[in-house]
Parts: structure tokens; sequence; C-alpha cells
């Protein structure tokens, strides 16, 4: 049961965007597992990849499409991967693009590949190139909501938002549950506006709002193959094109897409395999960035930590075990500070004076957890937000392939 | 239960050791707690502690006292970790020290202190010091399989071993089953033997035999602050002292001791907890240990790996994507080969042609494992130890304090 993740909002149509999404059979019949996004001639795109350097063949592929030539369609599938495959991957995924260009009548180099699912299986390239025209004859300016669904794997629920801005609107869908430890790029999650935005403006648009979101969410420590977000910018909303990025206008959309990638990161968390607690894990007092983020990622991933979440235990001791393997070797351990919410734990590396179990386990029995240490040395503050470790997420990942 | 965990063997007494384990209530009445080692007075004396930086007040007082004077007494208690006490902790274990000093007649400093158990509470020394009596007047040669049953925490079994060189005899105890991720130092293990080794070699043999043993091991990838290996040569068996740690019996000794280490490493991974698969990751073909280790522990330390162990799912996917993630920036994937023991899974970063989904099935069916992985980029090799995930792993820790 997903932790606090509310129902799919309505999607708003971008102008200059269409999409829909069939049932291809790609690993099970019935399935809605293959989606097509059609982006209007004119638009920019701005993408980031997995830094995983076993990187799935449509990463591979889209990267250098995406150099190549300016996208017009994008295409995802679930349940296959695409990943570990070899040489083998990159004929079927180039295959899939290809066939996807003859119907579109755009050049192969325009279409932007994408596949979600089991690693190390050859891609049906065959029954996706049989889906196409389906999904070409389904496409649409409302089929967001259909797409948000189609691109889901273990997720239990969709995830999109929407927002509007004086002249634009924004939506964005992603998915991913499990192997997620974004690392300079994320899971899937596509994102369209109809403002009109340079390509290196959207590029460095987009940089900054996954920095601050999609890079901040771990379930489990692992960074898929797959990884991948797209940003597009249709400008059939007919307002000024965004050339500068230090303007006002380029800014106030910096702002909304950091506030929408966040929204879908935090779905990504709260619908995280197996998960029962939404934790905030925030560093604050550290020297950098650096030190900030590995003590976060220590506790976010420390097994013991995440049993203890699972259970409600306000075990602090664990916390403290964390930080102290974090990798800071001149951590002064008196000046550490840790509160779950606002309760103070521990200072100065003991437990904290009037600490009582009970106010710790108060805070622990709450979906949403707040996990706050003060480092004590600098002022950098970093957050990051994770999911506990509970029976259900053995379950969902010993099972997965059965 | 264990994977494979061999019953306790016949530990054989060391000349100028005696211990003793009785119980004094530290955390629950009536389990065996509290554990004494006397050293034989001119016995050397070398030690291995935890790196993390939340170091446990025994650890401290431990180390000082190390520096300070020739230990004379081990005292150790479970059921508690006096870690995270702050001052008060240190006092604590001052207190201890200082009691059983004065039965003892020695000085404080030569009582080295060691606590395991839960973190962040206050120790009651006054029970340890109430003890005391009982277990100096219980002091034998005959101790050790006792002590290692007093030694054990959630372990099921309690971990020993003895080797006999040709003028000596090494025997070694040891504890632990989570928060296990040793680095330079480990969970707790007491070694001794009736040789003569001046103190420096003791050391470097000491620091040798870890390197390749207790710090190869992960269950969680948690490192504990209350590590600590001890190794006490007493001299008692009347040798010519070994003060070169170039010469054949300084080797010899040193040969006996590494394996006497791996054989209680691997007690502790077997005994893991919540472990079905007792599994070694091995890299081969790396340019440095550095990475070779950075990919091992990546494996290792999966929670999507140590799941599909844990359901006998041969998921070679996870491990290219562990490896994938490992921070090896200048990988070259099509260079990577994957085995699970002798069946080649992959080659050339895809699926390795002729593998058969029967053949993985057949490896991961067994309780040990070798994961095997060649980066074809150089020449040096490096293993670690490690368990599955599984629900009990997740029972285990979100029960352990209730």
């Amino acid at each position: 049961m997903p932790v606090n993740l509310p129902p799919l909002p309505e999607l708003l149509p971008v102008a200059g965007i269409r999409c829909a999404t069939v049932s291809a059979g790609v690993r099970k019949p019935g399935r809605r597992d293959l989606v097509l996004f059609e982006l209007a001639a004119g638009a920019t795109v701005a993408a980031m990849f997995t830094r995983n350097r076993f990187r799935a063949a449509p990463v591979q592929v889209a990267e250098r499409h995406l150099a190549a030539a300016a996208p017009r369609y994008l295409l995802i599938n679930t349940g296959n991967a695409n990943a570990g495959t070899g040489a083998g991957g990159l004929t079927s995924a180039l295959a899939c693009c290809a066939a996807a260009a003859v119907i579109g009548g755009v050049d192969t180099e325009a279409v932007l590949p994408y596949s979600t699912g089991v690693i190390g299986e050859p891609l049906p390239a065959e029954r996706i190139v049989a889906g196409l025209p389906a999904v070409f004859a389904a496409l649409a300016e409302d089929g967001w909501k259909d797409a948000a669904h189609g691109i889901m794997t273990t997720d239990t629920a969709a995830k999109g938002a929407s927002l509007r801005g004086d002249s634009w609107v924004l939506t964005g869908i992603s998915k991913g549950a499990g192997m997620i430890r974004p690392d300079m790029a994320t899971m899937l999650a596509f994102l369209a506006t109809d403002a009109a935005i340079a390509q290196p403006v959207l590029d460095h648009l987009l940089r900054e709002a996954v920095e601050s979101s999609f890079n901040r969410i771990t379930v489990d420590g692992d960074t898929s193959t797959n990884d991948a977000v797209t940003l597009v910018a249709t400008g059939a909303a007919g307002g000024a094109p965004i050339n500068d990025p230090d303007s006002a206008e380029a800014q106030a959309f910096g702002t909304a897409l950091t506030a929408l990638c966040i929204d879908l990161a935090h779905a990504i968390v709260r619908d995280g395999e197996g998960a029962t607690r939404f934790v905030t894990v925030r560093i604050e007092g550290a020297k950098s960035s650096q030190e900030a983020l590995a003590a976060a990622y220590a506790i976010a991933h420390s097994p013991l930590v995440k049993t203890a979440l699972f259970a409600g235990d306000p075990n602090w001791g664990r916390l403290l075990a964390a930080i102290g393997r974090a990798g800071i070797d001149d951590l002064d351990v008196t000046g550490v500070s840790l509160f779950l919410d606002d309760v103070c734990i521990a200072v100065e590396g003991g437990v904290a004076p009037g600490y009582k179990e009970a106010d710790g386990a108060r805070v622990m029995a709450r979906p949403e957890i707040l996990i706050r240490a003060d480092l004590g040395r600098g002022d950098v503050t970093e957050t990051v937000w994770t999911t506990d470790l509970s029976y259900d997420y053995v379950k969902i990942n010993a099972e997965y392939r059965s």
C-alpha cells in the first residue's frame, strides 16, 4: 500500500503533445505496455539518463538520437528493459524506432526509445512493431492518464501531476518503485509544457529540477540501467520564447518544474516497493553538500534503520551508527544532534536530557517521519527521501520474475 | 538457521589464558552476559577497533588503556553496547575496569572493556560490578567454550576455532550476526596463542589477517560502533620469541592466524541475521583492489541482489546493474563476464551464448553460491562474503528491541 499517495489528479493536456497507450503483449497479454508520445514540430527537448555503466540499449539509442535530430516521437515499452542484451538489444531498439518513423513519416533519429521491465531478456521487437499502428491511431491530446498507467511496472498506482503558469501548462508522469536510486537522472519520467523554451535553457532548468527531486530519492540504493527523464517544450501556447535562463520567466518556469518534479519523485517513494513509511532525511550543519548527502544516504540506505522504521522503533542508536560510518573522517560526534520530527533525541553524541522513549515512539508511529541530524560543523543542508524496509519489499523482489 | 555452520569444535586451552562466563543480568536475568579473560603477566596484545566515528565508550577506553599499560584482563558484557551514551558511558566503562582492577590486583589501565548489545541505553555498571566476584572465581583454562556462548547477542550459535602449530596453539572466538560490515576491525573477536610474539609483530600479523578475513565480510553494510578484535600472545608455550615479522616462524603463525580469522569471519556470515545463503562474491580482472572491492560490495549490499539470492532466482541483470553503479567510471561493460559457480551467464555485457536459465537456477538453489565477475581490465582479484536478504532479516531487526 503506498504511503499517503494521492489519487492521480487531472492531467492537463499540453498543446502540441498527443499520446496513446495500447497492449502489445510485450511480456504478458492484455497489459497496457506500449506508450507513444507525439511532439509537435519545433518542440525543444531536454533529457537526462542513468549513469549506471550498464546502460540499457534504449538509453544508448535515445541519447544518440537526441544528439542527432529534433525528437518527434517518444516510444516507451514496459515488460522488458532491453538491458544486458548486447548488440542484439541495440538492433531491436533501432528496429522499433525505424518502424515508428515509417508510420510517423519522420527520420529514425526523430524517435527516442524507452524500455522498462525485466533485465537480460531479448526485447520482442516484433510485438512492439505489431502494436505501432494501433498506438499511432489512438494518439490524442487527452491521453496522459492512460500513459501514466501504461508506463507502470511494479508501481501500485499511476503517478502524474499538472501545474498551470501564467501562459503555459506543465504536465508530467513518472514510474518507479524499486531499483530506485537515481544518479543524475531517474527511473522514467516524461514532462511536457506548451511554453516555448530554447533547448539550452530547457536543459539547464531540467538539470536544476532533477538535482533537487529525482536525484534526492532512494528506495533501495540500486540505480537502474534504464533511468531517463525527458522534458518537452512545444511552444504551442504561443507565448514569447524563453531564451535567457536568468530571466524572470525562466525562473518562474524553473520553480514550477522543480515543484512538479519533487511531486513526482515523492510519488515514487510513496509507492516504493513494500513501503509503509515516507521518510524525509534532512542533514543540517554540514560543511559541504557532499558530506551532508553522505550522511543522509548512509541513513537512508541502512537496512537496520529501514527495518527499525518498519517496526516503528525509535532506535536512534542505528541512526548515529549510520552517520558514524558515512565516511566523514573528521566528524566530531559530540557536535551531533538528532531529532525525530520536533523531538530532540540525542545531543553531544548521547541521549538528550529529558528524552523519553515514548516521545520517539509517538513520532515513529506516524506514516510520515522526518529524521533530522545537525552535524554542527557548517551551514549546508541537504534532504533526501526514502522508505522503510518491510517484509513486502523482500516478497516483491524475491518473486518479481515468477 | 545458519548456513552450513559446523557445531562449535573443541576449543584448545591456551597456556597463560584463563576465562569465565557468568550471568550478571545486564539486560535480562539468567542470560550469560559477562565474560572475563585473564592474561598472564608478560603477554603481548594487539587489537583493532571500529572506524565508525560513533565509537562506543568501551572502544575509546580500551584503546586508551592499551596504549597506557600491558593488558591483564579483558572484560566483556553483552546486552548493552554502552554506545551513544556520552560522558556517562565513559564513566561507566571506567568504573567497571576499576572494580575489576581492584579484584585482580592490577592497575585500572590493565583492564580492557568490551560491550555489545543495544545502543543508546545507559550501561548498568552496578550489575556488572556485582557480577565480578563470581566471574573472577570461575576463571579457568578450559573456559573458552563458555566464553564463546557468553559473547553471543543475536547469534544463533557460538563461534570459535582452534589451530595447533609446531610449538603453539591458537584459539579464537567471535560473535556477530547483524550490523556487520567491519572496517579495519570487526564485531567482537578474541584470539589467543601461547606463542611468544613481540607486540609489533603481533600487531602486523593481526592487521594482515583481519584485512583478508573480518574486513571482507558484510551482512547488511552497517559498521558497528563496538567492533573490536583482540589477539593475545602469552608466550607460555616456552618457545623462542618471534621478533621478526619476516621470519619463517612469523609467517607460519600469520598463515595460521589468517586461516583462523577467515574461519571465524565465515561463521559470522553463515550465522548472518536471517541468512539462508552463504555467498562468495569474487571480482577478477580488476585494475586495482579498490575497484574490485567497490564492485564486490555493490553486489554484496544490493537489496535487489540479496532478495534474488533469497528467492534462488538467477536474476543476473541485477548483478550487472550493481557492477554498473559501483563507481568505476571508465568501465567498459562489453569486457565484463559473469559466472554463477562454473556457469557462464553473461559475456560482453549481454547473456552468454548457450546460457540456459535452468543452469543458473541449479546454482542458485544451492546453500553456498559463488558469484564471480571478470571485469576484463586488469589482474587484481578480491573476494568478499555475504548473505541473502530474507523475511527473517526484516523480522529480526524489526523486533530486536521488543
